[in-house]
C-alpha cells in the first residue's frame, strides 16, 4: 500500500485527537511515569475503559512514533516523539477538544449568515486545563520574579479565571492580597470557591466585571498591580484597546505595574515552518472574527494609553507569546 | 522559530480542518475549474464569507503545499499536493465533518460508563456526502459491469441510502427494476423522493427493513440479484452475519448474485505507512463497538452461508475496500 503526503496530513489529524484522549484519559501520565511498558488491556480494566477504543487510541499514537507497541499490540511504551508530545500536549487538547467544535463546524461559521448571537461554541473548562498545561510553567517564574522585584504586594488579575494565579501569589509571600476580576459567571463562582478551599477569602476577593470597562470601586484603592493573563487581545481591535486601558488605568488609580502576557499576531508567512500553536490560534480567532494584535501594535497601543515599556519576555513556548511588563509614575508620587 | 515533527503532526490537523472547509465552501472546486489564481477576497464576497476566515483556510491549506498563496496572501493557485487532496477530499471530509463529533467526545465515549444508549453522534449527511465523493467513481465500473455481464435485472439495494445507486442503474437499463431497503427512515423518505423526482416510481420502490432480519415479501420474489455497499460491516460479529446472511437468502428466493462492497479490516502494523482513510476508520469503528470483519472472515462466513464466490475485486481507492461478486446456484434452476 503506497502513502503520500496527504496521507500522513490524515493520519496526523487521527494522531491528534488520540493525543487529547491519552491525556484525558490518564494513558500519557502513566506511560510518563511507568519504567515498565503499559498493559493497555489492564490500564483499560483499571479506569473501566471500553479495551478496543483503548488500543485504536495506542495506534493512532504508535503511527507517528510518540509509541512504541509491543507484541500483539498488548504492551505500550515512550517512542521517539514521547517527550516533545508531553510537552506540548495542551496544546493538542485546546485544538481538538477545546475548540473542536469550532473547527468541525468551521465551513458554516464562515457563512456571514451564520455569524449572529454567540455563533462560536467552545468549550472553555477544556481550554482552561489546556492552558493551564500549556507553558505556563515557562512563563510563571517570569512572572513572579516582576512581582517579587518590584516589592508588589496587592494584585488585580482581569480574567482570572479559577483564580489560581492569586493563590499561588499569595502561597508564595504572606502578606499578599489580591482581587480577581472575571466576566464569566463560572469562574467568579469557581474562583470564590476555591478560594474559600485555600482558605484565603480574608487575602483575595473575586468579583464580577469586565475588563473593557472596568470602573473604579473602593476596595480597588489599594491595588498595586494589575495583570492579565491570555485575554489581552480581547481588548482589541485598536480603538477599543486603547479605551479599556484608559479606564483600567483609572481604576486602579495606584497601580504602578501592568502585566500583561498574551499571544501576539505571528506575522508567519505559510511558506515558513510553524511551530504548534500558532495556526490554530490564530484560525480559531479568524473564525470568531476577534483580530490579534501584533506585539508592534501591543507596543504602540500601551505607550499611548500612558504605561512606559518596563520589559518584553519573549517565549518560545507558547510560541509568539510575550510577557509584557509595563510601569507608570503616579501624579501624587 | 523551530519547527518539530509534533509540530508538523498539530499544522496537519488545521490542513485536514481546512481542506473540509474548502471543500463544503466551494473553493477546492474553484480552485479546480479556475485556470486563473482565486482573488480570495472575491470568492469570500460573491459566497457571502467572513474573509477572514477564508484566508485563514487558505493559509492551512498553504501550509501543506495545497495551494500556493499570492502576493499579500490574496490569491491562491494549486500547489504540488492539490490534485491528491482534491482526489481524496471525501476522507477527510467524512473524518473532520461527517464523524467531527466522534473524535472530539473521544475521550469521553471511551469510558464504559458513557457507552449506553446512543452514545455516538456523527453526521449521516455529511457521511453520506463524504462517501458519494470518496472512491464510488473507481467502484461503480466494476458493479456496473457485473450487473450487465450477469444480464441481472431485478435488484434489491441493501441500505440504500439516497436511492441513487437503483437509479443510476434504471438510467443504464430500460428494463432494470429495483427495491431499495434502508433502516433510516430519512433515507426512505429521501430515496422515495428521488425515485420520484427521476419520474421511476413505477420501476424502482422503497421499503423500511433491516439487513439484520430480513423477511421475504410478494415484491421480493422476482429480486434476481441483493446489494449491500459500504455496510456489510455492521452484519458483524460472525454469528449475527451468519444468521442475516441466511435471512437474506430466504428473503430473496430467486436472488442468484449477491454483491458487497465494503471497507474491511487491515490488519496494518502501526510501523507500516498507513494509506488515507484506514486508521480513521478503524479507529472509528473501534469508538463505536463495532468489529470490523477481514477480507479472510467474510470470505469464510459468505461460504458457510452458502455463496460462491465469484470475483473479489480490492481497490486502491478506498484502501482495502473490495468488491465481493457471490453466486448460488437455486434448487429449482
Amino acid at each position: 500500500m503506497t502513502n503520500s503526503v496527504i496521507d500522513d496530513v490524515y493520519n496526523n489529524t487521527l494522531t491528534a485527537y488520540a493525543i487529547s484522549a491519552a491525556w484525558e484519559l490518564g494513558l500519557l501520565e502513566r506511560l510518563d511515569v511507568s519504567d515498565q511498558p503499559v498493559d493497555l488491556a489492564d490500564f483499560a480494566r483499571e479506569h473501566d475503559l471500553h479495551a478496543p477504543s483503548v488500543e485504536a487510541i495506542a495506534r493512532g499514537l504508535a503511527i507517528a512514533g510518540i509509541v512504541v507497541l509491543g507484541p500483539g499490540h498488548a504492551f505500550a511504551t515512550p517512542g521517539p516523539l514521547f517527550a516533545d508530545t508531553w510537552a506540548k500536549k495542551g496544546f493538542f487538547y485546546w485544538l481538538t477538544r477545546g475548540c473542536g467544535d469550532l473547527f468541525r463546524t468551521m465551513p458554516q461559521l464562515v457563512r456571514n449568515s451564520s455569524r449572529t448571537g454567540d455563533f462560536v461554541v467552545r468549550d472553555y473548562k477544556a481550554i482552561g486545563l489546556a492552558a493551564r498545561d500549556a507553558g505556563f510553567s515557562y512563563v510563571d517564574p517570569t512572572f513572579y520574579k516582576i512581582i517579587a522585584d518590584r516589592g508588589l504586594t496587592y494584585g488585580a488579575d482581569l480574567g482570572c479565571g479559577s483564580g489560581e494565579r492569586l493563590i499561588k501569589l499569595a502561597g508564595r509571600d504572606p502578606e499578599f492580597r489580591g482581587i480577581g476580576v472575571d466576566f464569566a459567571p463560572g469562574a467568579v463562582a469557581l474562583a470564590t470557591e476555591s478560594v474559600a478551599n485555600a482558605g484565603l477569602d480574608q487575602r483575595i476577593s473575586v468579583v464580577h466585571g469586565d475588563a473593557t470597562r472596568m470602573e473604579y470601586r473602593p476596595e480597588f484603592s489599594q491595588v498595586d498591580f494589575v495583570c492579565c493573563f491570555m485575554m489581552g487581545h480581547d481588548l482589541w481591535p485598536r480603538e477599543e484597546c486603547l479605551a479599556s486601558l484608559k479606564l483600567i488605568g483609572e481604576a486602579f488609580p495606584s497601580a504602578t505595574d501592568l502585566i500583561i502576557c498574551d499571544t501576539y499576531r505571528s506575522d508567519l508567512p505559510p511558506t515558513e515552518p510553524h511551530p504548534v500553536f500558532t495556526l490554530g490560534f490564530e484560525t480559531a480567532h479568524a473564525v470568531m472574527g476577534q483580530m490579534i494584535p501584533s506585539l508592534g501594535e501591543w507596543n504602540e497601543v500601551l505607550s499611548e494609553a500612558g504605561w512606559q515599556r518596563a520589559d518584553v519576555v519573549d517565549f518560545d513556548l507558547p510560541p509568539y507569546t510575550a510577557l509584557m511588563h509595563l510601569t507608570r509614575e503616579l501624579p501624587g508620587a
